[in-house]
């Protein structure tokens, strides 16, 4: 009954990327369903992971084949198929009403924002990178005190039609950073350093800080992957906790912040939304990554935070199989967790189908305002 | 029959403030089942959370409703029955033996140690709170050099009755504070300081650190909050871990140190009480606030524990509601959590009976000494 | 059906100590029952923990008792059969085919490599410690440029027959360390101040990273104690993900790092073993601590793992039911959490008994190159 409430519900996916175009060999796949860059040792396979078999457990019967196929028999069914086939059909079996695409990560490998939405026959809106725009932004002015108005410009542009920004501050230096605003003069002096230092790349904390406040007072919601990534991270200072001093200080300014991933920092993440009104969270990449454990992770998010601030996302990179299985191990999950307590007496039926509504589609479409689209 | 046990379990709450004075509407209810003190975003409500159904499940048949009535519903029938019989039925439904209470925070606002007895039919016995005494020492004396004597004789004044002291440098500070015991000139210095700035809150972390060594030394059992709280903490630095160092210059001293709280840092305590004699931890206030998943936390806390280093406390503050949910959300899910050690044929029910007992009364009746009382 | 599949399955123990030598009174036993070095209060007995309900429970009938028998008389059936019987006896029952055994802590009171093997029928092979082989050297060596050349010489000869290196930097220091390798002339500048000191034991941080670097080059699997542990410990800096960026350094070297124990960190170990090739874990001595608890603890190590990645152990010291109570313990919840998954549908039964037996045995044959000896 639950159950059935979640498997109908039109899911918001509000972080994702695109699905991959071109076909893929098995090295390739299982290079894509790990975060680890390196290459995959030869005495591994990414398929011995709860992802994997996640994969040839409920994608497996898609491409007509029985739960757990082997590896092999997945990806020779998934070839035959052919690429384009293989994304409608994850895409349209997802169960999603609107993708949230982050188009800022290799953009050029996946399919775009409008693309992605005729392939999966979903509604696609897009969220901006900060980070991009402003590496945009630098390669196009040569001048460095044109930067912080081109960069104003630049994000009113882009975000005329996009319903949110993303910063990956975790990724480039860590949360660990002074959380004032920077001056202008200090921004001008960082400008000046990394135009100096010709790296295309912007890592200086100085003007990650001032792209995370540029991008608060733009009036979007703010996402910040946090927590959970591939090995270009210091796991350690992703935790979200090291944002608490900034988020007291913008949250004046009335953006909204997402915090994206969490994991392992995720009952963290559901102390700062029960702390903070302008917090939310989600367990994206991680809700598929730990497969038959998602019901357990999900479950540790859901012990502070009000159920006003959980959101669900995918954020799914590459093969079209991320993109539902997100929402399958999603839905499989929260049926268990919530059904649960219902088993054991602590929650009503109805309640459970109404947090189940807000964590997979309604809270998003509210912080998003997707109804106004 | 374990169940039975433990519901029939007459606890000491070893942690605990006031009941509410006066009546609530439905904004003053919401704001007080919340450790957010920011004003509630009208698109929410704080009944949408783990301790808000628990609340509408465990507290509305106490009023005459079925369990799950609406907040409204709820709210209307507490109305109509007034704030001193919701006081009175709360806290006599709640089991507890003993309530040991911290009169330091907002004490004006709620009961006190004499009316929470009377109110509860049990007994009550003060925790004094070492800051507010030093607060109000430095009130009393106008010169710098009579405050550390003036705050001896204050406290052993105000300890003559009760039964352990309380530090919540982990709101003041955090516990990254050098652990050795401050010099009397350095405390001199920092009350100097102190007392230049104009300030009422002592928020210095040398005297911080002399009010733990202080209270360290009164042969008390002294609390310390830990982990979890309201947005005036930074959660990080309330990890009990920090207090590695400390807890290992001040052992000699023969302190009992209680951490209260914990969460998410509550496997960490279960180490320190395991690793360290004087050392002993609850999960309070996090057993009520996360609900239907209290199995779950204080199952975590029983791994590395002693289980002579476990206490039972709620930590409530106002809505009579808390003092209560926090013993029944406990036997709910220690009953749980132990059952299911009996079930998998790990425990007998003996011992778990038994466990049961020491975590939610004898342990603390031992430490706090109150067969003497 | 899985579950005969674990209780069969002949285990690899990766990291383990010798069996004490000579008979133990209740005081005695009591005290290697914790992790705790502090003499155990006369108001708890550390019985009661989960560990010590885990030998009342699996313990006792291998000596004849029921199983839940009290600790008085356990402590008799033990004395009665004799120290040498009951080393024998539990080796002998926790059905492992080899022990990689860490000779560098309190040798003398326990069996060496070869009479573990004796006792336990077993194959038993020898990691070799870092700390105490420079310490060793240190000892012999009179002046300190001798010292680097001593060390490389005295770890060809120690390790020609060993299977492994194992490091305790995470107690001598933490993992805070500078990750670079020190130069030489740093070295000689450390070993100087170690030499003045008079210290035998090594704590320096440049000499103790020297020793990572060192034991990296040697093509064996280098082992290093993480999280839990006695309180010589700070736990917070025991965090593996502290280790990152030496992890990233030392990659391109080649050698295979195995974090052991890693509790509260072990999810941060699953993903260090997620990011990185040449990253392997275990929860030794967790899972026997946690005892009731610890399907729970394992099956949060299997979430971002690879398969490939993980490892058993007991960290077994000192009475035998220890080396025994690793292995049921670890039988007992791995068969929980992987039938768990069969059960929910996630995963096939195959994979679950092909994953027990990567985890149990043969992660450590490929790893150590069992195989081959």
């Amino acid at each position: 009954m639950l159950g059935d409430h979640i498997v109908g519900l039109s899911l918001v996916d509000h972080h994702i990327h695109g699905a991959i175009i071109g076909p893929l060999d098995r090295a390739g796949f299982e290079q894509l369903i790990t975060e680890s860059d390196r290459p995959v040792p030869p005495w591994m396979s990414t398929f011995d992971s709860q992802l994997g078999l996640a994969i040839r457990r409920y994608c497996a019967p898609l491409l007509g084949l029985a739960p757990h196929a082997s590896a092999d028999d997945y990806l020779a069914a998934r070839s035959q198929l052919g690429e384009e086939a293989v994304n409608r059909l994850f895409l349209g079996a997802a169960g999603v009403s609107d993708y949230l695409v982050d188009t800022g990560y290799l953009g050029d490998a996946v399919t775009d924002v409008d693309e992605l939405a005729k392939l999966s026959g979903s509604r696609a809106h897009e969220v901006v990178r900060l980070e991009s725009e402003l590496e945009y932004v630098a390669s196009q002015e040569s001048t460095v005190t044109a930067v912080p108005d081109a960069l104003v410009r630049r994000l009113e542009e882009r975000t005329a039609g996009a319903v949110g920004l993303k910063s990956i501050v975790a990724y480039r230096h860590g949360f660990d950073f002074d959380p004032a605003e920077p001056s202008a003069a200090d921004v001008l002096t960082a400008l000046d350093r990394w135009y100096a230092s010709g790296a295309s790349r912007v890592t200086d904390p100085v003007l990650l800080r001032w792209l995370l406040w540029t991008g608060a007072r733009r009036g979007l919601p703010l996402q910040l992957h946090a927590g959970f990534g591939d090995p270009d991270l210091q796991l350690r200072k992703a935790d979200p906790l090291l944002l608490t001093e900034w988020l007291r200080l913008v949250e004046p300014v009335g953006a909204q912040v997402v915090l994206l991933h969490c994991y392992p920092f995720h009952r963290e993440a559901g102390y700062l939304a029960h702390a903070f009104p302008h917090v939310s969270f989600d367990l994206g990449l991680t809700t598929m990554y730990v497969g038959a454990r998602a019901a357990a992770v999900l479950a540790e998010g859901l012990e502070l935070a009000p159920f006003a601030k959980v959101l669900y996302s995918s954020d799914a990179w590459g093969p079209a199989e991320l993109h539902y299985l997100g929402a399958t191990v999603w839905r499989r999950a929260v049926t268990s967790v919530l059904s649960g307590f219902v088993e054991q007496g602590d929650w009503s039926a109805d309640d459970a189908a109404r947090v189940a509504t807000l964590w997979g589609r309604e809270n998003a479409v509210r912080l998003y305002n997707l109804d106004q689209r």
